[in-house]
Parts: C-alpha cells; structure tokens; sequence
C-alpha cells in the first residue's frame, strides 16, 4: 500500500545535510514535481522536520511553489508557527481540500490558524455536513475534549455480533478511520454501553455477540473534560484511546493517545518554563517573541529585588561597622533561594501529578519542613564553620549559622506552602510561585542575618 | 467479559473517602474475601490508587492478608516504592506466579524489585522457557528498548492472507497478548518485513495478501536504542506500538505507547527536577530520602556561594566607603540569576525536544544573546534609574546600570552555553547547569559591579 523507502536521515530524526541542499536546490530552480514527489515518499513528521530545517525564506517559497500539492499530513506535523506561516500562504482552494481529507480534529486546528473572515470564506465551501461538524467543533473550549477530539470513529449496534462487525468494516474500507484502536458499542440513542478493543475483537470467533466481549468504558471523558484530565486518564488508564461523549450520554467523538502525548509535552515543557518565570518559548521565536516572553517577569523582579535592597539599607549602620556582614550576606540569600527553588519544583511536579490532595499535602508540608529542618542544621553549621575560619569571630559565626536555619525553615515552607495556596486559589501553581518564594526567601535571610548581628555583635 | 462495576471513585481519580474507610476496615477485620473480591473488581489502576491512599501500615496489612490473592495487575500499578515493599513482603510463590502471568515488561520490572539471591531461587521455580526469556529480558542495559519491551506480540509470515491471519489468532484467543495494535510480517529468518495495523487488517477482504497492505516499519528500534529515543519516535510519528530487532535485525520484541508515556513522563520530571536541583522525588519519600536527593547540591552550592563571597571581599574597601554598594550588590545578582534562569530553562527543554542541533544552536546562541542585550539595556536602565532616585548619584546609577547590563549578556550566553557544552561532554544539560549558571552569574554580577564601583566612584 505504501512505499516509504524515504531519503536518507541520520540517526535521530535528524535531516541529512545533503539531502537539505537538494531541497534547497530543488525550491531554488522552481522543481514542483521532484519537491511534491519526494515529500510524499516521506514520513509526513520527516518530511515537516525536512522543510523546518530549511532557511524561513526558502520554507515559504516552498510552499508557495507546493500550493495545493503540499500534502495536509505534512501540513499538520509542522510547528506551530511554521503551520499557521504555510496556512497564511496557501491558497483557499487549497485550505479547503486540507480541510476536508484531514481528521476533524486536525481540520479544527488549521481552521484555529485562519483570520475569522478567511475561516468563514473557507468553511462556505465545504460541503454542508462538514462545515456543520467543524462549526461544531470550533464552538467547544480551548484545551478540552471536545476540541481535541475527531469526530471520526466506529460505533456499532449492541446486538451485533464479531462477524457483523468485521463484514462492516470490509464494506466501509477506506471510508473508515486511517487510525482507531477499539470499536465503540452503542444503543439506537447513540449512548455509549461498551467497548471492543481490536485485538479483542480478531481473537474471537465470528459468531460471538459484542455484547459479550465488550468492557465498560474506564474513563467518562464529555465534551467539557479538561485536556490536562484527559490526558491525565490516558496515562493512568494506559489508553490507546478513549471515547468522548456530550453533556446528555451520547457518543459524539473519539480521543488518540498521539494528541495526548502532545498534550503531555506541551503542560510539562509550560510548568518548566514557568518555574523558570518564562512564558513561551520556541525554537522558531525571534528575538522580540523572546523578549515578550521573559521580560514581564523580571520586571516584576526588579521590583521585588528592591524589596530586599531596602531590607538591607534598614541595617546600613552594622554593615558600616562589621563589613564582612556585606561580604557574607549573599551566601545566606543564594542557599535559602536554592532550598527554596527545591522545595517548589518537587511541590509543583507532585501538584501536577495529583499527588498533594487532601491528607498527602499536610504530609507533604511536615515533611518539607523536617527536611528543610535538618538540611538547614547541616548547611548552617558548615556556613559558619566556613565563617569561623575565614573571620575567627564566633559571634559572627553564630549568627549566619542560625540565620541560615531560620532561612530553610522559611524556604522550605514557602516552597510548598506558596504553590499550594496558588492552586487553591484557582492559580496554576507553576507560574508566578519562584518570584514569590525568592522574594521571601531573600527578604528573610536578610533580615534574619542583619537583624541578629545587630543585636549581638553591635 | 469483565465487569467492572467499581467502587465509587469521586472526580479525577480520587479513592472516594467512604471507600477508604471501608478498606480499611476490612483490612482490619481480615476480610480477605472482601477485600479480594473488591479489589478485583476494580480497574487495577484505581485498585492500586486506593492501596496507596491507605496509610503505609495498613497498606502492608493489605498486602500480608492478600498475599497471592493480590491480582498482579494491581501490583504492577502501585508505585514504585509501594510495589517494591509489597514484593519484599509477597510469598516467593505468590511472586513467581506474578512474573508468571504478566507480560515480559512487566515481570522484569518485579525481577528487578528482588535482591539477587531471591531473583535466583524464584527463577528456578519457573518453567524453563519462561526463565530463560527473563533473565534474558534482565540482560539488557537499564533504560533501553530491550528492557522496556515486552517479548509477547504477534508475527506472521509475509505469504499469508488477511483471513489467515484472522484465523490464527482466533485459534491462539487468550494465548494472545492482552494488548496489541498491529501484527509484523516476517520472513522465516524472523526478519521484520513490514506492519500491518489491526485497523487495516479489518478492513481488507479474507483474500487480500499481507505482502500488499502492510507498511515498512517507521522506526528502527534495537534491544540496544535509549528510551528516551525511543519515547522520541513514538511521538514523532504519533505510535501506539513499535518493533524491537535484535543486533542481527530480527523481531524479538514490542514496546507499547503507555509504557512510553511513562518514560516520557519521567523523563521531564527528571529534567524539571535537575534544573532545581533536585535529584529525586516521590509522595512517598521519606524524610530522609528528601534530604538525601538535596543536600548534595546544597553542599555544592555552600561552596559556590562563598566564591561569591571572596570576590566581594575583594572589594571590602570600596563596601566600606560607599555602604549603597552592599544595599544594591544583591539586586544585580538576583535580576542576572533570573535572566540566566530563563535562558537555562528555554535551553535545556530545546535541548529535550531536540530543537538544538547544529545550525539551530548557533541561532539559539545569538538570539539569546540578542534578547539579554535587549532585556539588559531595559532592566538595567530601570535599575540605574530606582538608583538614581534612591541614592541621587549620578555615578552610582550609572555603574549598576552597566553592570546590570553586563551580566545580563553573561547570564544569557552562560544560560545557553553551559547546557550545550555539558551536552556536548556527554552529560545530561539539565543536571548541575543551575549551579554553574548561577555561580558564574553572581560572580559577574559582584565583580562587574564593585569593580566598576571602584573604578568610577573611588
């Protein structure tokens, strides 16, 4: 059926050099037929990693040159950024052909990419009944079910038995989903009573009744379902795919494990970066998108770093006199922000996998605090023994060895306690919790550092 | 076929409280009967869920009572370290018939939960084939595709028909693996010919020949691949399952999307987990494991922290003199530790996503650098600025600004550039780069900035 003897990649997906100067080439000299040609033999993801790697200008006019022969499976695998650049290019002829061969819930992402009064040109195009499916799609939520859902599925009738089944397939042929996994069992209302899984299905004699052999679904995923949820029950269930039904019971769509996997990436590369108070980030951004998506955040933190500054001119007299306090207060603010920045990525990684709920949180905050109590035992002892040696005042080792303790003891709890407070006030615990904990983290460990040298060594 | 008319599990895959209770109660009367029946009842990813919900003792309880009653399946869902204390205290039988009704993957996973000689006594209570595709399984480096792939799939040669084919798993029913979505063709020397997809498998006519709808396999995974490749590929080109060849090129395995979803999952925990500084984390650590995965790297930075500090004292005199140094010195180390934050955590999920090969890491570089210079020039003109206010010193001003700026550009290089050279050593980018990014970024933000000081003020 298929011939993919593709051209050669290295190891690792990645492009073969040589072959990218032929593509080059083969967009400079204008080559429609060698271009068309060999991006079909390929892996639709190969061939989009292909036209990726190509300079942005040569990529448009690629596609500019491809136009309608630019296959909607390659289209599909691009970028984000490199899709909805293609899908600006392409002419609406070839939109809607795109449109109508890909699965509704790959149509509905490249319908997301048009300008509202192009969508609609194009949507009036369609043939009726698939305009009305993607109208229907479109009118679902972002990040829910019923937008990553393909309305594209097998539902057969509960009374029908192994053979029936197969027969049915047979005569549906192409005309059936490229890809499913299992076969949905329904009633005459379109309510969802079972599933088949495939393998299960082949295994059983022709003549075996679907009722059965079916299992009961083990999600009840609706239209409203949250993607993190989906893709949460994907994981814990080891789905290959699941059925996705609407408010009233009824079978409406169809979820793949492949868009989860997306998904999956997509939340854990969001929480990363959060932590790390970036916004976005891409490899095709530009300088600009790259500013935008960091500069907020520090702008917050030159306000918050402030906050410190003026912690510290509070103490500018004993700094005056014992300088070595100016010498050494950086290290009580490094490693309280260390401990601290600890604490939140264990707390964020562990509220994402829904592992601090209930009674597992207060376990979860004692235990911060009773290794942020023993940590800080042994860091503050070696930070002043390190300040005995360097400054030979014991009073001076004291106090850094205490403020350094007290600065754990608050690092850890607001590690946990900041991005806990944030979930529960609706807030995704991932963004805006480091400037937090690292604001309090530093205004403690001056203060509690400044504020005992005061009252002992002065 | 099943029944699965659970217990009730409220939103989201929390045990429901009632339920709890209820657990433990008939762990507490010994009510084996109940708690068996129950249990199996339940999907074993929910049955393991309520088992961890249960406190540690009880849960051991549990698992005393059922001893061989306690369906593998559940046992291979609980998490790691209640599934390695529930097979420390499991009955060697009770162990031996688990490895024995679980799929290959699976029952190595328990092989490598028991201490060596244990390993050995129950192994030799096995049949002799079964042994032997175990150790064989345990052979394999950790984290490869050798180990991760069960041995059970299905494989039939390239002369057969659709109906042939059909007919042969109808004969081998529950002989067959619980869960597969494609069947291999292969040649009598077990070379892997091509794949054939159940979907298309179904909707061929009985006559039609393997040979004409399978395709050639998308990927090419050894015993030997890394799982993180493997977990790329499956990604990349959307699979629910995939082939495993030995060296030599033949069939000997099939890695299913869940247990990839898995590796996947853990594979940014890790990597969210490095960047912090964190080693290891689970719900279920103890105390002492929580600091064990910390104080490491804390050790570490106590050290890096005082280089901060000796450069500091280098400058002891200028602190001495002009004490606005010390109040302001900690605001150009946390804003230039934020900035190089950012540019780590952009780097090393690029890194993760291969994003950052060749050509792309040159361009990665100068953007980063381009984008710190502009968020440099910006945040350290709203530094000098605040400094100008505060302080009404010209000259103080303008050094933080230019300090600011300065270690904004070092931040962003050293944020790019530490993760590709660690990259480049063979070492995992996102381990240890934190330290060395923020190590270097505080000894640049002091030495720019009191050096500067000096030069300028004194």
């Amino acid at each position: 059926m298929t011939d993919t003897s593709a051209p050669p990649l290295s190891e690792q997906g990645k492009t073969d050099p040589v072959f990218l100067t032929d593509l080059a080439d083969a967009v400079d000299e204008g080559d429609i037929r060698w271009l068309s040609r060999t991006l079909k033999r390929m892996h639709p993801a190969d061939a989009a990693d292909a036209l990726e790697a190509l300079p942005y200008d040569t990529f448009e006019e690629a596609v500019e040159l491809l136009g309608g022969e630019l296959p909607p499976e390659i289209l599909i695998e691009l970028r984000d950024s490199y899709r909805e650049g293609a899908v600006e290019m392409l002419p609406d002829t070839a939109v809607a052909q795109a449109l109508d061969e890909l699965d509704s819930d790959d149509a509905t992402t490249i319908l997301e990419d048009l300008e509202e009064d192009r969508r609609e040109r194009i949507l009036e195009d369609l043939a009726p009944v698939d305009r009305a499916g993607l109208e229907r799609s479109l009118a679902f939520e972002e990040e829910t079910a019923g937008r990553l859902m393909q309305t594209e599925f097998v539902a057969v009738p509960e009374f029908w038995t192994v053979g029936q089944t197969i027969d049915h397939a047979r005569n549906l042929g192409t005309d059936l989903p490229e890809v499913f996994y299992e076969i949905y069992v329904i009633d005459p209302g379109y309510r969802l009573k079972g599933i088949v899984s495939l393998a299960s299905l082949l295994r059983q004699p022709r003549d075996t009744g679907l009722e059965d052999i079916m299992h009961e679904p083990t999600t009840e995923l609706n239209t409203s379902t949250d993607q993190e949820d989906v893709a949460f029950q994907f994981q814990k269930y080891s789905l290959a795919s699941a059925p996705v039904t609407d408010t009233a019971g009824r079978l409406v769509g169809m979820i793949t494990v492949d868009d989860m996997v997306d998904v999956m990436h997509s939340e854990h590369s969001e929480d990363l970066l959060a932590l790390s108070n970036v916004s976005s980030a891409d490899a095709s951004d530009t300088v600009f998108e790259t500013v935008r998506a960091r500069l907020p955040w520090l702008a917050i933190n030159l306000f918050t770093a402030f906050i410190a500054s003026a912690i510290i001119s509070v103490f500018e007299g004993a700094i005056e006199e014992v300088v070595a306090l100016a010498i050494l207060m950086p290290v009580v603010a490094a490693l309280g922000g260390n401990a601290g920045s600890q604490g939140l990525a264990v707390a964020v990684r562990a509220i994402a996998s829904r592992q601090l709920d209930g009674a597992s949180a207060r376990r979860a905050i004692l235990k911060e605090f009773m290794a942020a109590a023993f940590n800080g035992l042994l860091i503050g002892a070696g930070v002043g023994l390190i300040a005995l040696f360097w400054f030979a005042d014991t009073g001076l080792a004291l106090v850094i060895a205490i403020a350094m303790f007290g600065t754990f003891l608050w690092a850890g709890l607001s590690g946990i306690l900041v991005p806990l407070g944030l979930k529960r006030l609706g807030a995704d615990p991932a963004v805006a919790s480091s400037v937090f904990v690292l604001t309090l983290t530093d205004v403690m460990a001056f203060f509690s550092f400044l504020g005992l040298a005061t009252i002992v060594l002065l």
